[in-house]
Protein backbone atom coordinates (compact mmCIF):
# COMPACT_ATOMS: atom_id res chain seq x y z
CA UNK A 1 0.00 0.00 0.00
CA UNK A 2 1.31 3.19 -0.54
CA UNK A 3 0.43 6.15 1.96
CA UNK A 4 0.64 9.86 1.01
CA UNK A 5 1.12 12.07 3.68
CA UNK A 6 1.09 15.73 4.81
CA UNK A 7 3.45 16.67 7.14
CA UNK A 8 3.79 20.10 9.50
CA UNK A 9 7.00 20.90 11.03
CA UNK A 10 9.20 23.75 12.62
CA UNK A 11 12.20 23.53 10.77
CA UNK A 12 14.47 25.33 14.04
CA UNK A 13 16.24 22.51 15.01
CA UNK A 14 16.68 20.60 11.83
CA UNK A 15 19.12 20.33 8.91
CA UNK A 16 16.63 20.55 6.47
CA UNK A 17 14.51 17.96 5.34
CA UNK A 18 16.80 15.98 3.34
CA UNK A 19 19.32 13.70 5.19
CA UNK A 20 22.81 15.20 5.84
CA UNK A 21 25.81 14.42 7.39
CA UNK A 22 25.98 17.56 9.45
CA UNK A 23 22.78 17.33 11.57
CA UNK A 24 19.33 15.97 12.10
CA UNK A 25 16.81 16.07 9.02
CA UNK A 26 13.37 16.13 9.27
CA UNK A 27 13.30 12.96 7.04
CA UNK A 28 15.78 10.66 9.06
CA UNK A 29 13.25 11.52 12.41
CA UNK A 30 10.00 10.91 10.69
CA UNK A 31 11.97 7.90 8.72
CA UNK A 32 12.91 6.48 11.81
CA UNK A 33 9.93 6.81 13.67
CA UNK A 34 7.41 5.31 10.77
CA UNK A 35 10.07 2.47 10.54
CA UNK A 36 9.32 1.87 14.33
CA UNK A 37 6.28 2.20 14.26
CA UNK A 38 5.49 -0.10 10.99
CA UNK A 39 8.49 -2.70 12.01
CA UNK A 40 9.43 -2.27 8.57
CA UNK A 41 12.23 -0.54 6.42
CA UNK A 42 10.21 2.87 4.87
CA UNK A 43 11.64 4.96 2.53
CA UNK A 44 10.58 8.53 1.96
CA UNK A 45 9.78 10.59 -1.16
CA UNK A 46 8.86 13.96 -0.24
CA UNK A 47 7.12 16.83 -2.88
CA UNK A 48 11.37 18.34 -2.32
CA UNK A 49 13.41 19.56 0.11
CA UNK A 50 13.01 22.38 2.24
CA UNK A 51 16.43 24.23 3.68
CA UNK A 52 17.73 23.98 6.47
CA UNK A 53 15.37 26.04 9.61
CA UNK A 54 12.43 26.23 6.98
CA UNK A 55 9.13 24.88 8.26
CA UNK A 56 6.43 23.62 6.76
CA UNK A 57 2.37 24.21 7.18
CA UNK A 58 1.71 21.08 5.02
CA UNK A 59 4.66 19.68 3.37
CA UNK A 60 3.96 15.62 1.48
CA UNK A 61 5.34 12.43 1.41
CA UNK A 62 4.79 9.62 -0.05
CA UNK A 63 5.70 5.50 1.21
CA UNK A 64 5.31 2.20 0.69
CA UNK A 65 4.26 -0.37 3.57
CA UNK A 66 2.56 -3.51 4.31
CA UNK A 67 1.15 -2.45 8.40
CA UNK A 68 -2.35 -3.17 8.85
CA UNK A 69 -2.50 0.49 11.19
CA UNK A 70 -5.25 1.84 9.59
CA UNK A 71 -4.60 5.00 7.60
CA UNK A 72 -6.45 7.31 9.19
CA UNK A 73 -5.34 6.02 12.41
CA UNK A 74 -1.76 6.06 11.37
CA UNK A 75 -1.11 9.91 12.52
CA UNK A 76 -2.23 9.70 15.81
CA UNK A 77 0.55 6.53 16.05
CA UNK A 78 3.35 8.69 14.13
CA UNK A 79 2.60 11.79 16.28
CA UNK A 80 2.89 9.77 19.49
CA UNK A 81 6.75 8.92 18.59
CA UNK A 82 7.59 12.40 16.77
CA UNK A 83 9.63 14.94 18.70
CA UNK A 84 6.99 18.05 19.47
CA UNK A 85 8.41 19.68 16.40
CA UNK A 86 7.08 17.44 14.10
CA UNK A 87 3.47 15.94 13.32
CA UNK A 88 1.67 13.91 10.67
CA UNK A 89 -1.31 16.09 9.79
CA UNK A 90 -2.98 13.83 7.12
CA UNK A 91 -2.33 10.09 6.03
CA UNK A 92 -4.30 9.00 2.87
CA UNK A 93 -3.85 5.63 0.52
CA UNK A 94 -2.97 6.24 -2.63
CA UNK A 95 -2.67 4.28 -6.18
CA UNK A 96 0.37 2.74 -6.28
CA UNK A 97 2.33 4.52 -8.91
CA UNK A 98 2.04 7.75 -7.18
CA UNK A 99 4.83 9.98 -6.66
CA UNK A 100 4.41 12.75 -4.02
CA UNK A 101 7.28 14.64 -6.17
CA UNK A 102 6.98 13.71 -9.45
CA UNK A 103 2.94 14.07 -9.75
CA UNK A 104 3.03 17.35 -8.04
CA UNK A 105 1.48 20.05 -10.46
CA UNK A 106 2.29 23.05 -8.06
CA UNK A 107 3.46 24.20 -4.03
CA UNK A 108 2.47 27.32 -2.20
CA UNK A 109 5.22 29.08 -0.14
CA UNK A 110 4.66 31.76 2.80
CA UNK A 111 7.24 33.85 4.17
CA UNK A 112 6.70 35.73 6.74
CA UNK A 113 8.47 39.24 8.07
CA UNK A 114 7.46 41.43 10.84
CA UNK A 115 8.38 45.44 10.96
CA UNK A 116 9.14 46.56 14.20
CA UNK A 117 11.80 49.10 15.48
CA UNK A 118 12.46 46.16 17.70
CA UNK A 119 13.29 42.18 17.54
CA UNK A 120 9.91 40.00 18.91
CA UNK A 121 11.05 37.08 20.85
CA UNK A 122 7.73 35.77 20.10
CA UNK A 123 8.41 35.45 16.68
CA UNK A 124 11.96 34.63 16.53
CA UNK A 125 11.98 31.34 14.74
CA UNK A 126 9.34 31.64 13.02
CA UNK A 127 9.39 35.20 10.94
CA UNK A 128 11.82 37.95 9.49
CA UNK A 129 12.36 40.92 11.12
CA UNK A 130 12.90 43.93 8.91
CA UNK A 131 12.90 46.88 11.70
CA UNK A 132 11.99 49.77 8.83
CA UNK A 133 8.74 51.04 7.71
CA UNK A 134 7.74 48.90 3.83
CA UNK A 135 5.94 50.68 0.91
CA UNK A 136 3.35 47.62 0.50
CA UNK A 137 1.85 49.14 -3.02
CA UNK A 138 5.18 48.84 -4.26
CA UNK A 139 6.10 45.59 -3.09
CA UNK A 140 2.66 44.33 -4.64
CA UNK A 141 3.33 46.13 -7.92
CA UNK A 142 6.77 44.81 -7.89
CA UNK A 143 5.18 40.97 -7.57
CA UNK A 144 3.01 41.31 -10.65
CA UNK A 145 6.26 41.48 -12.64
CA UNK A 146 7.33 38.20 -11.01
CA UNK A 147 3.96 36.84 -11.83
CA UNK A 148 3.80 34.71 -15.50
CA UNK A 149 6.52 31.82 -16.91
CA UNK A 150 10.04 33.67 -16.55
CA UNK A 151 13.35 32.43 -16.60
CA UNK A 152 13.99 32.97 -13.21
CA UNK A 153 17.80 32.50 -13.30
CA UNK A 154 18.40 36.10 -11.27
CA UNK A 155 16.20 34.31 -8.57
CA UNK A 156 18.58 31.25 -7.62
CA UNK A 157 21.57 31.07 -5.66
CA UNK A 158 24.86 29.17 -6.58
CA UNK A 159 24.49 25.70 -5.16
CA UNK A 160 21.43 24.88 -7.57
CA UNK A 161 23.06 22.99 -10.32
CA UNK A 162 19.37 23.31 -12.43
CA UNK A 163 20.18 23.67 -16.14
CA UNK A 164 16.45 24.82 -17.38
CA UNK A 165 15.51 27.92 -15.08
CA UNK A 166 12.37 28.25 -16.78
CA UNK A 167 9.62 28.30 -13.92
CA UNK A 168 5.95 29.27 -13.84
CA UNK A 169 4.53 31.61 -11.06
CA UNK A 170 1.01 31.40 -10.79
CA UNK A 171 0.30 33.89 -8.00
CA UNK A 172 2.02 36.01 -6.12
CA UNK A 173 -0.04 37.89 -3.18
CA UNK A 174 1.69 40.55 -0.55
CA UNK A 175 -0.72 40.71 2.33
CA UNK A 176 -0.51 43.56 5.56
CA UNK A 177 -1.39 41.46 8.48
CA UNK A 178 -1.23 43.78 11.43
CA UNK A 179 2.93 44.43 12.10
CA UNK A 180 3.34 41.78 9.72
CA UNK A 181 3.89 41.62 5.78
CA UNK A 182 2.79 37.62 4.38
CA UNK A 183 4.22 37.32 0.73
CA UNK A 184 2.46 33.76 -1.13
CA UNK A 185 3.70 32.47 -3.80
CA UNK A 186 2.75 29.68 -6.15
CA UNK A 187 4.27 28.25 -9.07
CA UNK A 188 5.16 24.71 -11.06
CA UNK A 189 8.17 25.25 -9.31
CA UNK A 190 11.34 26.79 -7.53
CA UNK A 191 15.14 27.13 -8.36
CA UNK A 192 17.31 27.52 -4.93
CA UNK A 193 16.53 29.75 -2.74
CA UNK A 194 13.96 31.07 -5.04
CA UNK A 195 11.61 32.13 -2.97
CA UNK A 196 13.49 33.70 0.04
CA UNK A 197 14.76 35.83 -3.01
CA UNK A 198 11.75 36.96 -4.23
CA UNK A 199 11.06 37.95 -0.57
CA UNK A 200 14.33 39.81 -0.58
CA UNK A 201 13.68 41.58 -4.07
CA UNK A 202 9.81 42.46 -2.88
CA UNK A 203 11.40 44.05 0.30
CA UNK A 204 14.13 45.79 -1.45
CA UNK A 205 11.15 46.85 -3.67
CA UNK A 206 8.99 47.94 -0.74
CA UNK A 207 12.71 50.30 0.86
CA UNK A 208 12.84 51.95 -2.74
CA UNK A 209 15.95 49.99 -3.66
CA UNK A 210 14.85 48.46 -6.58
CA UNK A 211 12.65 49.47 -9.02
CA UNK A 212 10.33 48.09 -11.29
CA UNK A 213 12.54 48.21 -14.39
CA UNK A 214 15.33 47.16 -12.11
CA UNK A 215 13.61 43.80 -11.60
CA UNK A 216 12.23 43.81 -14.87
CA UNK A 217 16.34 44.18 -15.94
CA UNK A 218 17.63 41.77 -13.48
CA UNK A 219 14.51 39.03 -14.69
CA UNK A 220 15.72 39.80 -18.82
CA UNK A 221 19.28 40.05 -18.27
CA UNK A 222 19.38 37.17 -15.70
CA UNK A 223 21.11 38.57 -13.38
CA UNK A 224 21.53 37.25 -9.27
CA UNK A 225 23.18 40.04 -8.40
CA UNK A 226 20.43 42.52 -9.62
CA UNK A 227 17.82 41.25 -7.24
CA UNK A 228 17.06 41.32 -3.60
CA UNK A 229 19.06 39.84 -1.17
CA UNK A 230 18.06 35.94 0.05
CA UNK A 231 16.25 36.79 3.24
CA UNK A 232 16.76 34.58 6.23
CA UNK A 233 15.39 30.78 6.36
CA UNK A 234 13.45 30.76 9.42
CA UNK A 235 10.41 33.07 7.68
CA UNK A 236 9.95 30.59 5.09
CA UNK A 237 7.43 28.48 5.15
CA UNK A 238 6.12 25.16 2.10
CA UNK A 239 2.46 25.95 2.78
CA UNK A 240 0.65 23.12 0.61
CA UNK A 241 1.71 21.09 -2.38
CA UNK A 242 -0.82 20.77 -4.89
CA UNK A 243 -1.63 17.47 -7.05
CA UNK A 244 -3.77 17.07 -10.43
CA UNK A 245 -6.21 14.75 -8.46
CA UNK A 246 -7.81 17.23 -6.01
CA UNK A 247 -8.60 14.33 -3.99
CA UNK A 248 -5.02 14.26 -2.78
CA UNK A 249 -5.50 17.88 -1.25
CA UNK A 250 -4.26 17.37 1.87
CA UNK B 1 15.67 58.99 36.57
CA UNK B 2 13.02 57.03 36.57
CA UNK B 3 12.06 54.40 33.40
CA UNK B 4 9.38 52.45 32.24
CA UNK B 5 9.60 49.20 29.87
CA UNK B 6 7.75 47.81 27.72
CA UNK B 7 9.17 44.09 27.53
CA UNK B 8 8.31 41.31 25.14
CA UNK B 9 8.97 37.26 25.85
CA UNK B 10 8.84 33.92 25.13
CA UNK B 11 8.10 32.27 28.47
CA UNK B 12 9.32 28.86 27.43
CA UNK B 13 12.48 28.81 28.58
CA UNK B 14 12.08 30.80 32.23
CA UNK B 15 10.80 30.16 35.44
CA UNK B 16 8.37 32.76 34.84
CA UNK B 17 9.32 37.08 35.60
CA UNK B 18 10.29 36.09 38.88
CA UNK B 19 13.61 35.29 40.94
CA UNK B 20 13.36 31.89 42.14
CA UNK B 21 15.91 29.68 43.21
CA UNK B 22 14.85 26.58 40.31
CA UNK B 23 15.25 27.97 37.30
CA UNK B 24 16.43 30.98 35.48
CA UNK B 25 13.77 34.04 35.47
CA UNK B 26 12.93 36.79 32.94
CA UNK B 27 13.45 39.21 35.47
CA UNK B 28 16.83 38.24 36.64
CA UNK B 29 17.96 38.23 32.89
CA UNK B 30 17.12 41.17 31.96
CA UNK B 31 18.35 43.09 35.23
CA UNK B 32 21.74 41.39 34.80
CA UNK B 33 21.38 43.01 31.09
CA UNK B 34 20.19 46.44 32.53
CA UNK B 35 23.25 46.67 35.10
CA UNK B 36 25.91 45.46 32.58
CA UNK B 37 24.92 47.99 30.58
CA UNK B 38 24.32 50.93 33.20
CA UNK B 39 27.28 49.97 35.33
CA UNK B 40 24.54 50.25 38.34
CA UNK B 41 23.06 48.07 40.08
CA UNK B 42 19.49 47.83 38.69
CA UNK B 43 16.13 47.05 40.63
CA UNK B 44 13.61 46.10 38.20
CA UNK B 45 9.75 46.57 39.40
CA UNK B 46 7.24 44.96 37.10
CA UNK B 47 3.74 44.86 37.11
CA UNK B 48 3.32 41.82 38.43
CA UNK B 49 4.48 38.12 37.86
CA UNK B 50 4.01 35.76 35.11
CA UNK B 51 4.54 32.30 35.63
CA UNK B 52 6.63 29.47 33.87
CA UNK B 53 6.25 29.03 30.32
CA UNK B 54 4.03 32.15 30.20
CA UNK B 55 5.02 35.14 27.71
CA UNK B 56 4.47 39.09 27.33
CA UNK B 57 3.91 40.45 24.42
CA UNK B 58 4.15 44.13 26.36
CA UNK B 59 5.04 42.96 30.38
CA UNK B 60 5.58 46.54 31.94
CA UNK B 61 8.20 47.16 34.78
CA UNK B 62 9.95 50.41 36.09
CA UNK B 63 13.90 51.16 37.63
CA UNK B 64 16.11 53.86 38.73
CA UNK B 65 19.28 54.67 37.19
CA UNK B 66 21.80 57.88 36.12
CA UNK B 67 22.80 56.35 32.86
CA UNK B 68 23.14 58.98 30.11
CA UNK B 69 22.17 57.09 27.72
CA UNK B 70 19.43 58.42 26.44
CA UNK B 71 16.20 56.91 27.03
CA UNK B 72 15.19 56.35 23.28
CA UNK B 73 18.16 54.51 22.42
CA UNK B 74 18.30 52.07 25.89
CA UNK B 75 16.03 49.36 23.98
CA UNK B 76 18.37 49.05 21.40
CA UNK B 77 21.58 48.79 23.46
CA UNK B 78 19.92 46.42 26.30
CA UNK B 79 18.57 44.20 23.68
CA UNK B 80 22.06 43.50 21.86
CA UNK B 81 23.25 41.66 25.42
CA UNK B 82 19.74 40.18 25.93
CA UNK B 83 18.96 36.71 24.36
CA UNK B 84 16.85 36.22 21.14
CA UNK B 85 13.59 35.46 23.77
CA UNK B 86 13.41 38.90 25.70
CA UNK B 87 13.69 42.38 24.49
CA UNK B 88 13.36 45.76 25.09
CA UNK B 89 10.53 47.21 23.15
CA UNK B 90 9.94 50.78 24.73
CA UNK B 91 11.62 53.09 27.20
CA UNK B 92 9.69 56.24 28.54
CA UNK B 93 11.40 58.50 31.53
CA UNK B 94 8.70 58.76 33.72
CA UNK B 95 7.83 60.65 37.16
CA UNK B 96 9.79 59.46 40.06
CA UNK B 97 7.02 58.13 42.30
CA UNK B 98 5.63 56.09 39.41
CA UNK B 99 5.04 52.51 39.90
CA UNK B 100 4.78 49.85 37.21
CA UNK B 101 2.36 47.73 39.28
CA UNK B 102 0.71 50.14 42.06
CA UNK B 103 -0.52 52.76 39.13
CA UNK B 104 -1.68 50.06 36.83
CA UNK B 105 -5.01 50.13 36.39
CA UNK B 106 -6.08 47.31 34.46
CA UNK B 107 -4.20 44.60 32.72
CA UNK B 108 -5.17 42.80 29.64
CA UNK B 109 -4.56 39.04 28.62
CA UNK B 110 -4.69 36.56 25.67
CA UNK B 111 -5.41 33.09 25.40
CA UNK B 112 -4.03 31.38 22.28
CA UNK B 113 -6.05 28.14 21.35
CA UNK B 114 -5.55 25.89 17.90
CA UNK B 115 -8.42 23.75 17.08
CA UNK B 116 -6.97 20.30 15.42
CA UNK B 117 -7.01 17.12 15.06
CA UNK B 118 -3.37 16.47 15.74
CA UNK B 119 -0.90 18.95 17.13
CA UNK B 120 0.56 21.48 15.61
CA UNK B 121 4.32 21.49 15.41
CA UNK B 122 4.93 25.89 14.66
CA UNK B 123 2.76 26.23 17.66
CA UNK B 124 4.00 24.14 20.20
CA UNK B 125 5.20 26.74 22.25
CA UNK B 126 2.47 29.58 21.77
CA UNK B 127 -0.57 28.22 21.91
CA UNK B 128 -2.74 25.40 23.82
CA UNK B 129 -4.06 22.55 21.75
CA UNK B 130 -7.52 21.56 22.13
CA UNK B 131 -7.98 18.34 19.54
CA UNK B 132 -11.84 18.70 19.07
CA UNK B 133 -14.61 21.53 17.92
CA UNK B 134 -15.64 24.20 20.31
CA UNK B 135 -19.61 25.84 20.18
CA UNK B 136 -18.10 29.61 20.09
CA UNK B 137 -21.57 31.06 20.42
CA UNK B 138 -21.55 29.01 23.84
CA UNK B 139 -18.33 30.28 24.70
CA UNK B 140 -19.11 33.69 23.98
CA UNK B 141 -22.46 33.58 25.82
CA UNK B 142 -20.63 32.01 29.32
CA UNK B 143 -17.70 34.90 28.87
CA UNK B 144 -20.94 37.34 29.43
CA UNK B 145 -21.43 35.98 32.82
CA UNK B 146 -17.74 37.09 33.85
CA UNK B 147 -17.93 39.88 32.70
CA UNK B 148 -18.35 42.59 35.53
CA UNK B 149 -17.47 42.97 39.30
CA UNK B 150 -17.27 39.56 41.03
CA UNK B 151 -15.84 37.59 43.65
CA UNK B 152 -13.81 35.32 41.90
CA UNK B 153 -12.82 33.33 44.13
CA UNK B 154 -13.74 30.21 41.96
CA UNK B 155 -11.26 31.26 38.87
CA UNK B 156 -8.14 30.91 41.73
CA UNK B 157 -6.26 28.20 42.03
CA UNK B 158 -4.14 27.11 45.40
CA UNK B 159 -0.85 29.17 46.14
CA UNK B 160 -2.37 32.52 45.75
CA UNK B 161 -2.78 33.60 49.26
CA UNK B 162 -4.99 36.63 48.36
CA UNK B 163 -7.96 37.70 50.77
CA UNK B 164 -9.41 39.64 48.87
CA UNK B 165 -11.12 37.68 46.26
CA UNK B 166 -13.19 40.85 44.21
CA UNK B 167 -12.07 41.83 40.75
CA UNK B 168 -13.45 43.76 38.19
CA UNK B 169 -13.50 42.08 34.57
CA UNK B 170 -13.52 44.74 31.82
CA UNK B 171 -13.85 42.95 28.92
CA UNK B 172 -13.56 39.38 27.81
CA UNK B 173 -14.12 38.53 24.34
CA UNK B 174 -14.01 34.97 22.66
CA UNK B 175 -12.62 35.56 18.81
CA UNK B 176 -12.19 32.82 15.87
CA UNK B 177 -9.08 33.31 14.08
CA UNK B 178 -8.64 30.88 10.89
CA UNK B 179 -8.35 27.70 13.37
CA UNK B 180 -7.87 29.42 16.63
CA UNK B 181 -9.63 30.58 18.86
CA UNK B 182 -8.49 33.90 21.08
CA UNK B 183 -9.76 34.83 24.50
CA UNK B 184 -8.85 38.40 25.15
CA UNK B 185 -9.74 39.31 29.14
CA UNK B 186 -9.15 42.50 30.82
CA UNK B 187 -9.36 43.50 34.43
CA UNK B 188 -8.41 45.40 37.09
CA UNK B 189 -6.76 42.78 38.97
CA UNK B 190 -6.33 38.59 38.02
CA UNK B 191 -6.20 35.89 40.86
CA UNK B 192 -3.32 33.42 40.51
CA UNK B 193 -4.26 31.51 37.13
CA UNK B 194 -7.35 33.33 37.14
CA UNK B 195 -6.95 33.54 33.14
CA UNK B 196 -6.10 30.46 32.70
CA UNK B 197 -9.09 29.02 34.88
CA UNK B 198 -11.33 31.41 32.35
CA UNK B 199 -9.79 30.26 29.76
CA UNK B 200 -10.89 26.21 30.34
CA UNK B 201 -13.75 27.65 32.05
CA UNK B 202 -14.97 28.89 28.58
CA UNK B 203 -13.40 25.95 26.61
CA UNK B 204 -15.45 23.30 28.60
CA UNK B 205 -18.98 25.59 27.87
CA UNK B 206 -17.76 25.22 24.30
CA UNK B 207 -17.45 21.27 24.67
CA UNK B 208 -21.00 21.26 26.29
CA UNK B 209 -19.31 20.25 30.14
CA UNK B 210 -20.58 23.91 31.56
CA UNK B 211 -23.91 25.48 31.03
CA UNK B 212 -24.50 29.34 31.84
CA UNK B 213 -25.70 28.26 35.35
CA UNK B 214 -23.28 25.83 36.26
CA UNK B 215 -20.65 29.04 35.71
CA UNK B 216 -23.21 30.92 38.20
CA UNK B 217 -23.58 28.59 40.73
CA UNK B 218 -19.69 28.40 40.40
CA UNK B 219 -19.28 32.20 41.30
CA UNK B 220 -22.00 32.35 43.65
CA UNK B 221 -20.99 29.31 45.58
CA UNK B 222 -17.19 30.61 45.07
CA UNK B 223 -16.27 27.02 44.61
CA UNK B 224 -13.51 26.18 41.99
CA UNK B 225 -14.06 22.31 41.91
CA UNK B 226 -16.76 23.66 39.55
CA UNK B 227 -14.98 25.72 37.28
CA UNK B 228 -13.21 24.70 34.29
CA UNK B 229 -9.42 23.65 34.26
CA UNK B 230 -6.08 25.66 34.76
CA UNK B 231 -5.13 25.60 30.93
CA UNK B 232 -1.70 25.13 30.08
CA UNK B 233 0.81 28.45 30.76
CA UNK B 234 2.06 28.21 26.65
CA UNK B 235 -1.31 29.20 25.49
CA UNK B 236 -1.25 32.48 27.80
CA UNK B 237 0.33 36.03 27.04
CA UNK B 238 0.33 39.22 28.88
CA UNK B 239 -0.71 41.84 26.50
CA UNK B 240 -0.75 44.96 28.01
CA UNK B 241 -0.71 47.14 31.32
CA UNK B 242 -2.73 50.09 31.19
CA UNK B 243 -2.20 53.09 33.46
CA UNK B 244 -3.97 56.55 34.07
CA UNK B 245 -1.94 58.48 32.17
CA UNK B 246 -2.17 57.33 28.67
CA UNK B 247 1.33 59.14 27.74
CA UNK B 248 2.31 55.87 29.66
CA UNK B 249 0.65 53.41 26.91
CA UNK B 250 3.25 51.24 25.86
Amino acid sequence: MRILIGIEYLGTAYCGWQKQKNGISVQETLTEALSALTQENITLHASGRTDAGVHAICQTAHFDTQTVIPVDKLPYAVNKMLPNDIAIKHAKAVREDFHARFDAISKTYVYKIYLCPHKSPIREHTHCHIPCPLDITAMQDAAKIIVGEHDFKCFQNAGGNIKDTVRKIYGLQVASVEDEIHIEVSGNGFLYNMVRIIAGTLVYAGRGKLSIEDIKDALINKDRTKAGKTLEAKGLYLKCVEYADTQLDL
